[in-house]
């Protein structure tokens, strides 16, 4: 079960929340005395708590989850009143738990794995992410072995704190177009990053509008030579006080969509005037500078690009782990690396759809603050806006260095699925209206895949295609990527299914959302199965009776389902997501936080509806 | 063409902002110096001017437009600080920019369009909104000759300021379930207004929260018997120091979705304790309570619903038109009525989807406050909660009164299309792939209309389908529904196309807009069309081909286009929608205005930042 805010106890006679605030006096509805959702409960037809470790991957990351999600329901970490801080507030607000944070970190003890569970716990974007999820890492695989003595012990324990300048102004995820340069000085054996443009300001970059270090892409220059993209260390602010050092120019570039949300976070634009740093700040492991000599090689591009998608793509552990493998085989780099920028194409606008249709279906409650379906929205959101990028990176190929996958690559891929040989495609394209009560659910996922696939596959497998024709298919390319993608995702779950999973009806249960997932899958895209002549539509009409079916099926079980997610109501955050459905009186009285309900007769009354009112307005000549 | 901001210099040999930004210097790009679309504009195929008459509907619209636009540029209206403001502090803005609104009214001596018109350019949501769009006409539409002679002349000179408070806690767009009750005395010859329950507290109603009165929709009860919904006039504060009356508690229910956006408006929670009014405040045009007698009559609900529907649709006015024409047949009312909630349903919901397509396509930019998406996102989205029950409303049939639409209502409905006969649909079904170069567009209109609407008309049909039945087909109808509201919009351009439309190459860029939209629908409704049968899969890969062709068409046309529409800059509050597409050194000049950028060091440093990396954490002893 879900862990309850407070403790309760549990109020059996009343079921639903609409029922039972429905004509009961105010005195009826306390808060935190019944649980509306207790039938609901009693109904499932499986082990919520066998169910807790499938998702989760084990009981030790059960335990481990739980511990986290208590310490982070600390008073410090409030989530309720961060859409009413003005940003200077909220800004504050992230600063104080980022530090209250690594307190407990350090007094605690915490392993790496509690740490960073505790972060997600906390759920406030912050500087801390940037820290450990770009400056970090980027230091580990790009710093030769002495600069990673040098700099990690004092990153570990927060003695310097550092972010990630790669974006410019005029340049997003398009790193070969960043214009920001750093020119080798053999007299003196510095670099001297500049800032030659306004479009090469650095602009984006999380934490970077008030942190004291950061690794900054620029152009490596040296004799004149352009030799592209490499990561420098750089200091931007001064250790004492504080103050950007001679020659940075840095801020915040402003609010972004939302209240709360990602505006806890200061992304930052940073300008170079001429700023010196010693030549053993570029990072030296892929490419290096001698004092006296050119570069010796050049970094392997794609790997440092592999790892920034991983780093990214941290909210779908499950396929991480999938990718972590495929990395030791480093002739499907490229292709891992398409399927991680498509992985999370696909699985974030899934989610951001799903996080807007949740709000739309809670009516105009879900447009309250307090439900907390705006916030959720708003934070989820970018992830879409860069992996669109990402996926025309992934399949278009064109922008990282103007060459394409190999005619092949989508056949070839498709080798990677086990289940996927001519012989079960034959069988399966050969699949009549025969079926007549049920659709096969490893038959539907194939039929999927297939039948987006191959419309567009001949034009790939022509070797005479032209770049012109690649960039006129790119569209449908898009979309063949998406297939793609949903083909991976779903022969993982089936993957998945085939293996031990023990609690009483727990795999069943999965085994119905998998069904659920694949068949919507087919009811969202039947106009591209019917168009191939993939399947019929009689077998169309009937795969949409089996999802309607399965939902059926689901039902009972929903509430108890995303008990299993495990979250608890501070970390949902959400009136309308309680643990115990009574969301009505939690509405009434969350709405008189509000800082405008702090006074009775609101300020500019005096001002400005009194003297309308009373026909006081101080009329000017008429124009 | 479009009124820009400044006037500015046209440097034609700068076309491209990407390009003009890249390799100069900053001096190159100050704001205001050049027209980056100039090559855009010059490249239109039509009249802009004689477009703009075509999109407001005259010259005398487009003028008037033109003087709102420019008063509204007025710097007291200004837009681009509304995100940044605190909650109280915007609240007061849209009392200081209502109120100066007001005295411009005055001054001016406007009529009621150009009026309206000021207010639209505005564009902040507040008290003016329901005062003038839901409390006067309650008044007008509900209240017998003698009240309107009352109130009336207090509401124009905004002696009072009203709103209308209909929604509950627990019951949103559901009128019948409304719990608030009117019960007559009498005795005193009074209504006492009463909210017996939690739920029943008004919730949502714009302006509630900080107004002196407003239209309350409550149960009448005379002699225990309930006569059902109807509305009164209650005043909530004192007209002299604005403070609640007795009885009487209000608040603001909280902010919303986004920053800036709608939580300009103060949306408020109301409950009563028994308070007393004159029974003459009863809005008695359609239904009377007399001293000693029981309800006279009840009002028509539907006609009240069908003006509330109409008001909320006021953004599409062209559709207004013709519903305004509709209205005059009586007999057409349920069918008016569920032809406006559906219109809204597609409109409002294709508009909020284009938003958010808008602001992926303009990458991470898109994503701050600047650009101005995430304010129209999250201030039109609202629209879209209210609409899915609306639809459900209109076509479910089963919340309003449990009657369901005649069986036959669609068929007849499409009657209402002239130029869909049996005979039309007879030919149109027998084409063939004969077609091969160019799909004509009333055929696919057609095609896409009939096509959905087919594959459950039949069970409509059959009288004998019991009310499970059409409960169980409801995810259908809606689909049913909203391709019929599809086949209104695109017959409606048609017709439009039909008529005179001076200007030249302005009916021609229209027609590829009605070509562009109806394709489109086939294009991404294609699956339905197939299962149908109603098209081929070779027919639906032509429609495509053509769509492609056509967006060829209307590309060199784009920015033209949308000069046509007539936005200022000051209206659109968008660094990245700027008339002269000069967007960086505009975003870059933008980020400095946020209040994180007002100390170099920002507040919190010395309490959480320093402490944290001079490794000065006060820690308490290990638990």
């Amino acid at each position: 079960m879900r862990t309850p805010h407070l403790v309760r106890p549990i109020d059996l006679k009343s079921q639903n929340p609409l029922l039972f605030c429905r004509g009961e006096e105010e005195d009826g509805g306390r808060i935190g005395e019944v649980d509306h959702l207790a039938g609901e409960r009693a109904a499932a037809q499986f082990d919520v708590d066998r169910m807790k470790v499938a998702w989760a991957g084990s009981r030790h990351a059960v335990d481990v989850a739980d511990r986290m999600a208590r310490l982070a329901s600390d008073p410090v970490f409030r989530k309720d009143n961060r859409t009413m801080l003005p940003r200077t507030e909220l800004f504050k607000d992230t600063l104080k738990k980022a530090a209250h944070a690594w307190k407990r970190i350090v007094e605690l003890r915490l392993t790496e794995e509690e740490a960073n569970l505790l972060r997600l716990y906390v759920d406030q974007p912050g500087y801390v992410d940037l820290h450990w999820g770009m400056f970090v890492p980027a230091i580990k695989g790009q710093g030769t072995e002495e600069q990673q003595k040098k700099w990690l012990p004092l990153a570990y324990k927060f003695q310097i704190i550092g972010c990630y300048a790669q974006t410019e102004l005029g340049h997003g995820s398009n790193v070969q177009g960043l214009e920001t340069t750093a020119t080798f000085d053999p007299k003196t054996d510095e670099f001297v990053i500049h800032s030659p443009t306004l479009t090469s300001s650095k602009w984006w970059p999380g934490g970077l509008g008030r942190l004291p270090l950061t690794v900054v892409y620029a152009r490596l220059i040296t004799e004149g030579k352009d030799y592209g993209i490499h990561g420098f260390i750089v200091q931007l602010r001064s250790l004492e006080d504080h103050n950007p050092l001679p020659g940075v120019t840095l801020g915040d570039i402003g609010g972004k969509f939302g209240s709360g949300a990602y505006n806890s976070m200061d992304n930052g634009v940073l300008r170079f005037d001429h700023v010196r740093i010693p030549r053993d700040q570029m990072l030296m492991r892929l490419s290096q500078v001698q004092r006296y000599s050119k570069a010796v090689w050049i970094s392997s591009w794609w790997h440092l690009r592999l790892r920034c998608s991983i780093t990214r793509l941290s909210k779908a552990d499950y396929f991480l782990c999938w990718l972590q493998l495929m990395r030791l085989d480093f002739s499907t780099l490229q292709e891992a690396h398409a399927c991680t920028a498509g992985l999370k194409a696909v699985t974030t606008s899934v989610t951001s759809d799903a996080i807007e249709e949740c709000r739309k279906l809670c009516g105009g409650h879900g447009y309250l603050n307090s439900s907390g379906l705006p916030e959720l929205f708003a934070v989820y959101v970018p992830a879409c806006t860069y992996d669109r990028r990402q996926c025309r990176i992934a399949f278009a190929g064109c922008e990282v260095s103007n060459e394409r996958p190999s005619p092949s690559w989508l056949l070839e891929n498709s080798l990677l699925v086990p289940q996927l040989t001519m012989g079960n495609i034959q069988y399966l394209m050969q699949c009549t209206c025969g079926v007549t009560t049920e659709v096969d659910v490893e038959m539907s996922v194939v039929l999927i895949c297939l039948s987006m696939i191959c419309p567009t596959a001949e034009d790939w497998l022509n070797p005479a295609a032209s770049k012109e024709v690649f960039n006129e298919l790119s569209p449908d390319l898009l979309e063949v990527a998406a297939a793609h993608i949903q083909m991976i995702i779903v022969t993982k779950f089936i993957e998945k299914l085939e293996q031990d999973i023990p609690g009483e009806g727990v795999k069943a249960q999965l085994r119905n959302l998998c069904n659920v997932y694949a068949l919507h899958l087919l009811h969202k895209h039947l106009g591209d199965f019917l168009a191939t002549g993939c399947i019929t539509a009689k077998q169309g009409a009937l795969a949409n009776q089996q999802l309607g079916m399965l939902y059926a099926l689901v039902r009972p079980n929903a509430v108890a389902l995303v008990d299993a997610f495990n979250y608890t109501d501070h970390y949902l955050g959400s009136v309308l997501g309680r643990y115990d459905g009574d969301v009505y009186p939690a509405l009434y009285e969350e709405a008189w936080k509000d800082p405008l309900n702090r006074t009775v007769v609101p300020d500019g009354y005096h001002d400005y509806l009194r003297p309308l009112l009373k026909q006081q307005l101080n009329l000017s000549s008429r124009l």
